[in-house]
């Protein structure tokens, strides 16, 4: 079977060593004793410090690193997609052609990308624990809610700054988050995207891969490049087989700690439901793109997003539905039970959290289609929607306390949301409608069209005429008017006409309604009754394994190395020249022509991608990955189709992380690109020397 | 929960009595004196014999009935949709507006559409057991087939005849059906689509429900109405609130014999993988759609179908991960195994082939995604490519013994596949190559791009070229073409250079491969282990209980009644006076002009659409409803939600079949379509009254 090493297995009360080379780690609990026996290497203090710093996240999803101390940012590709779509235009399609910048003038803003650098973790879970001590569902809930506004709000004392309340080893420990803040974020450098994602879906988790995903952005301050002192140098050599690997990222979420009542909710409602809706979407789209090619523009990224996340979901569920691997999670859960029953006082208080965690799914069951297609926004869809609930919500949050708010608008988030809603980014009508139709049309098939927030939705009209009409006839297209909007606060929002706003105001009440439901009744339960289960496991195992993922920055070691496929033993390494040979000439199989015009200069043999044991999840996209010296030797894109697991379990044996190799961003750059400017960013002192 | 009754109590040794309306009986073994004792009705031999006679099946998948000595013959508009769409052009769309031929030499012939009266069954039980006994894997599997060929030919005297051996109770008994065939059909009536299918997806398996799910069509010998004595009168008053009703028709399949480890494939595999290939499909089309009017006529038969397919499909998927419902189950599967072990004998022959059927559930696993992809189409589509793959098989399996050939090519389904291959239904390139290029991308997603199969299929080329250069350069989509290639046989398809044949005969290696090893190590596992299972179910309950639905006649009994909607009461009944008030002049809940015109004519009282608690499932569709004198009182078109888990276990509480009145039948013929003819052909004795 797939897995030898089960996710579950940290549940078990006897302390136990993660595998060899498992585990995503804070900064402040790196194993560094582990590392040092396992690989002679001692990260000191000061190295960490070191990585941390030099690491960066992009809010929006993604990881990066800083690479020079003038600010330069690099991530993936795919990273920064939707700013590069956003940058184009019908006549200037950055997406197919790449994007470079000369000159330091010429770089451009990105309209939605905010860069993070964490500088600080402080804990907080005793102020967290003593402000819901007692409390059960909302009071509980308001409790901590409260508690963290208030803990983040002290701690944010510029908008330069981003404090963050983080849930580690679900309630285990609460840490407070303190990052500094980028929001001129500019775009660099892009490759075309045939050369970025080569091999497209088709290849995507695959290996072995030929993929150049990658972008360079600059954070300025002020107008200027960002002074970064901390930043990663870059690796004369590369990644080499067998070397010890660090990769520093946030990846987003794992599910190795879940009960198996939460593991049931995920394989048998949660993922085959999300799987049905990506599945739908994108067949969608792939249709409507066949109106033409302005209609590919525009809705490309979007394509991209939904087709990695169906794959990256199936991944999940192909685990999930493994007979053996979830007995194995089953397994592990009993053993768990079993041990603190050995204590009947500890039995006493633990045992009912897992019966608490179970009913509640059973109460998500209940309320999940309402809650995401309402509250979610499954049964809405497309920018202008989303602005205008955040309009309508913002103009119903801000007047209240700030512990009061719906999360996303307290002020610790105010700048992340008002990012999105002043972007300048272009918004497409035609998609609009599209996006918009369909999910009123999803609304009506899930909710029944006798449903009462349905009927006063569409009334007598089609999803399609309601789409339309909001669409056609708003005014939140216009940055402008949102800001307008959003500083008139609740009296200009109360007297706006506009349709779109209208129509988000139609859905608000019963959307906050089962919001409220969720959070009471699933969310804070779920909580609550995780924290007994962490509390428990604490006392035994302190911090000698690693909490779940959070996109949280986290640090994980490993090693250049292949996998067995079968009997067939998969090499760690690509070259330049098997990208050629790979290569059809038709997408996604088709080399820019940028390659093909640079071939003869190209060392063939130049390593083009590899794999480590690095454990790595969807989040760690754009993730450096450094050598002992931390010194750049590759940059994290992918994980191989077996790392889809990963969100319940690792598996050393053949769960991989896909990196795109140092040497080959340097040939390529300078090579194919003449993007000089940025190789002697890279490597400041080689380039002092020439 | 949503259950009381389970499927498979049914297995349990202790005889048990079904349900009381629950069962698809065969007409050979139906339980006349349970009817008898519940509604004091006794279903005469004559009886029985008239029922089945009048009743007719669609080859292609739906039930029907003859109502005329005519050879008029009644089922849904859904059943004949894609002969009325093939029947029309972009300047005349049948679906849209409907059909009405108002005089006999107006009807026009389906393409496509073949009638099946079951006029004998002889049991031949033993001659299968005695080629099969002592056989497994690929010897079981050939001797049954050579076996039944035989029988099959010996039976089909005439191409008027249609034969087919057909498994019941999972091998319990082998039965062959001698089907008269009519394959000379013409469209008599169809109402707009509008109406047929008022509600659309949104009201599909709901209820209250409004639709004129209905068509007409006649069976015509040597150019002329055919001659049918046994036929259905047609009730004077229609059926009443719990009036005893039976449905006779061809339910599809259900799997309520099924063991737990069946189940858990359906569970975790066989249903969530078809509901994501459908809801990905169902993207595709309704976002090609959007390009215009033409697209969305030629594809909306197979959009219809997909959106059906999908919604039941969701139905069982919701039934099985119902965590208690399954539970049941599998209690259900232990008590039977409990009750075996009693008896050492019989429990070292029967326990072992549920081990071997779970097995083969797990040699499934293994080989599905080659077997759905490349032997069940999944990886190819539209029609061009099936009549090219129909031709390359042909051309192969035509001169080995009737025995021998692989099933679909044996003599008795010759009259099908060449009514399939020589259709001149019209064939649309845009629409084919959008389906090609689909599966051809779904192929290579699913095998990856690296498979030799897809490799050669695709060589350097995109789905897309593949898929443009076989739709243009075939010259299949002539069926004169598809004849003399047909008749040319293995000479002509082996010269033939047309490049959706050449298509074909690329990728059928594998396909026949895969498809070997399904029947060998898979179904014939099954289907052996199955009938042990059988025979000792066979050992006490005798015929007692009914056989699984296997697309063969059965009749089932019931009564008018609505059902209990958590408090609230569903009444069995609506009216056209309740269609008009649903309707919001948008589609699907646009009523068609006709209607619109007729309202001041029309009897707003008369009852449109009700329920009652007969046992049905898919291919019930346009089943007869009569009463216990054989009249028409209703037409089947569905069943509500909750029968959507009536694959694996009736219950009686709340699945309910739909159909559409015979008052509205009536009522709408003559007020709305002025289809007097047809009117005075149902009710001659009323007619002549005149």
């Amino acid at each position: 079977m797939r897995r030898l090493l089960c996710a579950g297995i940290a549940l078990a009360l006897v302390p136990r060593l993660a595998a060899a080379d498992e585990g995503m780690w804070t900064f402040d609990a790196f194993p560094k004793d582990k590392v040092e026996k396992a690989y002679g290497f001692k990260a000191t203090d000061a190295w960490l410090k070191h990585v941390q710093l030099s690491s960066a996240r992009l809010a929006g999803g993604c990881s990066a690193s800083f690479v020079s101390d003038r600010g330069l940012v690099m991530t993936n590709h795919h990273c920064a997609h939707q700013c590069i779509e956003q940058l184009s235009t019908a006549q200037k399609d950055f997406v197919k052609a790449g994007f470079y910048a000369p000159a330091l003038a010429d770089e451009v803003k990105c309209p939605d990308v905010e860069v993070n650098q964490l500088v600080e973790i402080t804990d907080v879970t005793a102020a967290l624990r003593k402000a819901t001590a007692g409390l059960d569902g909302e009071a509980y809930h308001k409790a901590q809610r409260a508690e963290k506004a208030r803990l983040e709000k002290a701690c944010q004392t510029s908008p330069d700054l981003r404090c963050e309340v983080v849930t580690l080893y679900h309630g285990g420990v609460y840490d407070l988050y303190k990052y500094r803040r980028f929001q001129d974020v500019r775009l660099v450098f892009a490759p075309e995207f045939a050369v970025a994602f080569f091999g497209g879906d088709p290849d995507n988790f695959e290996f072995p891969r030929y993929d150049l995903d990658v972008s360079f952005l600059r954070v300025y301050e002020n107008g200027k490049p960002a002074h970064t002192k901390e930043h990663f140098a870059w690796s004369a050599h590369g990644a080499q087989a067998g070397e010890l690997t660090f990769v520093s990222g946030n990846p987003g979420a794992t599910a190795r700690l879940f009960t198996v009542a939460q593991l049931k909710y995920q394989r048998d409602f949660a993922l085959p439901e999300r799987l049905f809706r990506l599945a739908e979407f994108r067949g969608l789209i792939s249709g409507w793109q066949q109106k033409g090619a302005e209609e590919k523009r525009i809705s490309n990224a979007t394509l991209f997003y939904v087709e990695n996340s169906y794959k990256a979901l199936r991944g999940m569920f192909d685990s999930l539905r493994d007979e053996k691997f979830f007995a194995s999670l089953v397994a592990n859960e009993e053993a768990l039970r079993a041990s603190i029953s050995k204590d009947p006082a500890r039995a006493a208080k633990v045992l009912p959290a897992f019966d608490a965690i179970a009913k509640a799914q059973e109460r998500l069951k209940e309320i999940r289609t309402q809650y995401i297609y309402l509250e979610q926004g499954a049964g809405f869809g497309g920018d202008l929607f989303r602005h205008a609930r955040h309009l309508v919500r913002a103009a119903d949050e801000l007047p209240k306390p700030n512990g009061e708010r719906l999360r996303e608008y307290r002020d610790s988030g105010l700048p992340e949301l008002t990012q999105d809603l002043f972007s300048p980014a272009p918004i497409y009508p035609s998609f609009e409608k599209l996006q918009l139709a369909y999910g009123l049309t999803k609304l009506r098939e899930r909710l029944g069209p006798d449903d009462p927030v349905v009927k006063k939705i569409l009334g007598k009209e089609s999803p399609e005429e309601v789409a339309s009409r909001a669409v056609d006839g708003t005014k939140l297209k216009d940055p402008a008017v949102r800001k307008a909007l959003f500083e008139g606060g609740a009296k200009a929002v109360g007297a706006s006409d506009d349709p779109m706003v209208a129509l988000a105001k139609l859905a608000d009440p019963e959307a906050r309604a089962v919001r409220r439901t969720y959070e009471d009744e699933v969310e804070s339960v779920v909580q609550k009754n995780q924290e007994i289960i962490a509390d428990t496991r604490f006392a035994v195992q302190g911090r000698s394994t690693y909490p779940d993922a959070t996109f949280t920055a986290r640090l994980s070691y490993g090693k250049v190395e292949g996998w067995k496929e079968g009997t067939k033993a998969v090499e760690p390494f690509t070259t330049f020249g098997g990208a050629f040979e790979r290569a059809t000439g038709r997408d996604p199989f088709a080399l820019p022509q940028s390659w093909l015009d640079a071939k003869g200069r190209l060392d063939l043999g130049t390593r083009f991608n590899f794999v480590t044991d690095n454990d790595i999840i969807g989040g760690n996209s754009g993730s450096p990955m450094v050598n002992r010296n931390a010194e750049i030797v590759g940059l994290i894109f992918d994980g191989n189709i077996w790392s889809l697991g990963g969100d319940y379990g690792f598996d050393e044996s053949n769960n991989r992380a896909v990196a795109v190799h140092s040497d080959a961003l340097l040939e390529a750059l300078s090579r194919i690109y003449g993007a000089q400017r940025i190789v002697d960013e890279l490597q400041p002192a080689r380039s002092a020397r020439k």
